[in-house]
């Protein structure tokens, strides 16, 4: 029996006249979308219209929030206490699904952005504050992470339903961290061997780390970078290669 | 028969270490609160917060959106296009909802903020631009604006709910509009005459103009403002006196 | 003998991980640079960097004000006290001097962006609060704008350098306003008949109406669009007509 | 001979319509004024107010730059690179400068705000990034800073004059650092002690840790908080003690 998979992208990470990213051309091939809430990128009006692009594609939509700061396209650590981060989430949470509303639709998932995410991966104690943030505001999203993150392990302990994401152009330490941006080779731009690194993720449940081992990977969905040139191809590429292999792929929740 | 009244008040209009108002105090009295949505003032944090004293004291939340002007408090002009005061609109409402949505409430309604406010008495478009973003977000929404107003008759042209509001402190001109700012004595301070004044409206349905005219006004709920000294205590003495008299004083929607 | 031009364009309007423009590119075809200043564009590093770029070109450097509006990218009308206006337009010269200052440079002018500038055209008060701003910061700065404007006026009245700016690629209304963008053929993109019309403007002292007329123009300074595509390209194209004709461009102060 | 000190206080933290601490009843008693310079307070009407006050009572104008976090205060650590931190501070030191300039004042000093202060204490690179900045803008500009700090150090490093700062109404440790807030007895409140120590402080040149032990405290300027109630009586109080026990209280530099 076939494997399944979601492909999720960020999105809506324009602002006012500044544009972002590749919305129109993604939204052909992934099949969830992490949109921008309008704290580290997105305004109103983008919201809105990305909401409404994915509609159209039958794309599920998920909340992007992220740090209040703009400037620093939420890729700065800030330090916010537990009670500051859970009103920011579910400010950021609940606006995005104002807009999901106002088409019919409902919030899928939640995956946070940047120094969030990053800080959220180790942070036992953050990752259950977002959780519990998560869970107060809609106890039915699915909070998507790293796989093994405190974040996974949180929404587990705590009952959110989780996603475990992977990355298929990105290098893995034999820990199941990722290689850091800082280390030549730890990302990949060769769009087949991306391919092929997402098709043996999903179809083996593993992936070759650095040091040439196996690493198991458990995979709900497969990150596909926005902002890099060529990202709509890649994902082109990524998602026929799957298909082209009895790989099913839909959103995390029809 | 009695009659009944609600009485609203702008709340949760503090922002980060900066305090305004006396929503403790006044959650006593009123029976709505216009909840700042973090445009032109409030933040995530001080929103939660609103939102739980409101639930605490039984008192209908609304929100209370503005222009994007934090540091003009949403009190200058701003010239938005249709789609983009509809994101706006529709981003504050929801986070807002969010928060109520956490507590177990229902957002009841909606009143706009400063010059947005001022704008959409006499402006039919952006009027129906605020109804139709209202409408579209959730039907059920009262919107609350001054009898007469072009807000007024957008909604009840679109089928949005609406309630008439009236202002006990201000001096009314024949035609139904209220006396500048900038007129001496546009602005009544003392409590029994505000409360006296507040009872006519509510008890025999018109209001002395400042010509001397009596002016009939459909009153639905009355605003009390909060950011002026002595404002719970007007609160107090408004619901006192309404009360004392036979009027039931609750909140638009039960 | 020679006449001499200079060639003015807006710049820096990138913010955090936002890029507009192409500064780099027209720097080389430019002679002043109007460099954001963080209310509509624009963040500390940009500036920073885009000061450092017009040095290293030998651009001359011009704050370029706008409304405190970033999501609207300063194009939306905004009523400001005078008082706000006033500091909200030193706070905003004073911070790009700033980064001249730290490489030894001195602030050569201002031009107001969008919505500002526009509304500064016609509206004397506006126009005079605007020269009284500027003048008092420092009197030696030279006003940017339209000539016949509001602001041109004001700043000979009052005693500030004015240099009078022209549009090579935007037709003229037969009383020396432009045409509204909206009117088809408002905005010209053929390069050659922009060059063109800049070689006209600057040797003949007059440009082609849209009626057929000849409307006489003072031009100080033709300003080159630099957020279209091939703007560089145009400006280059520009650059070197009027050069070949014996036309010298310079910045506005040596 | 007479010793002499300044006494200063952060002003200018009101924005738009939100009021904070008693500039104008302070400004009657300290020689020094740390203004914000709307990052994390203060607007540019806030900013040109304040300034113009601190002509008006001969007080000297620094500025009180923070992060750019206006609901945070300035209170939450963020982690910019070097880079940012220097363009940031640069904007807020020269926009607060220009202030300065159209009144015919000089930016006497810099006084760094919230958690940028409190991690510059003791992170030599941050610190020397800081003073890199202060210098390059203007290397003048005096650098208040706690006795023995990473700031202290890298100015005397690097050639920038400084000042030590002390806390009459804050506990310290043995070591010279503060107890911090969250321990009993950290801040003191009666204000008789206060001056006490602020006299000691200054005349004997140690004040008594909490331990009992005398500590060494090189001492420039006294802090006096401007956001607690009673801050300007306190202030009153202590230059009242100072100057009735021959100490002149007298601004960094005249």
């Amino acid at each position: 029996m076939g494997k399944t998979i979601d492909l999720n992208s960020d999105m809506g990470e324009a602002f006012g006249a500044y544009r972002l990213g590749q919305d129109r051309e993604l939204m052909n091939y992934v099949t969830s979308a992490n949109i921008a809430c309008g704290f580290h990128a997105g305004d109103p009006r983008v919201m809105e219209e990305t909401v409404a692009l994915a509609r159209e594609k039958g794309v599920g939509v998920g909340a992007h929030p992220g740090f209040p700061d703009l400037v620093g396209f939420g890729r700065r650590e800030m330090r916010l206490s537990e009670a500051e981060l859970r009103s920011d989430l579910i400010y950021q949470m609940a606006a995005l699904d104002g807009f999901c509303r106002t088409v019919g639709m409902k919030l899928q998932h939640v995956k946070l952005h940047g120094a969030l995410y990053n800080m959220a991966v180790s942070d036992e104690n953050l990752a259950q504050a977002v959780v519990r943030a998560v869970r107060d505001y809609d106890r039915d999203l699915i909070l998507v992470a790293s796989p093994g993150s405190a974040m996974i392990k949180a929404g587990e302990k705590l009952g959110l339903p989780v996603a475990n994401e992977v990355f298929a152009d990105r290098a893995y330490n034999p820990d199941g961290t990722l290689v850091s941006r800082r280390v030549p080779g730890a990302v990949l731009h060769d769009p087949a061997e991306v391919a092929g690194r997402a098709l043996e993720m999903v179809r083996e449940g593993w992936v070759k780390a650095v040091d040439g081992s196996r690493l198991p990977l458990k995979a709900d969905t497969i990150c596909v970078h926005g902002d890099t040139p060529g990202a709509a191809d890649l994902a082109r590429q990524i998602r026929r290669l799957l298909e082209g292999n009895g790989v099913r792929v839909r959103r995390l929740r029809p």
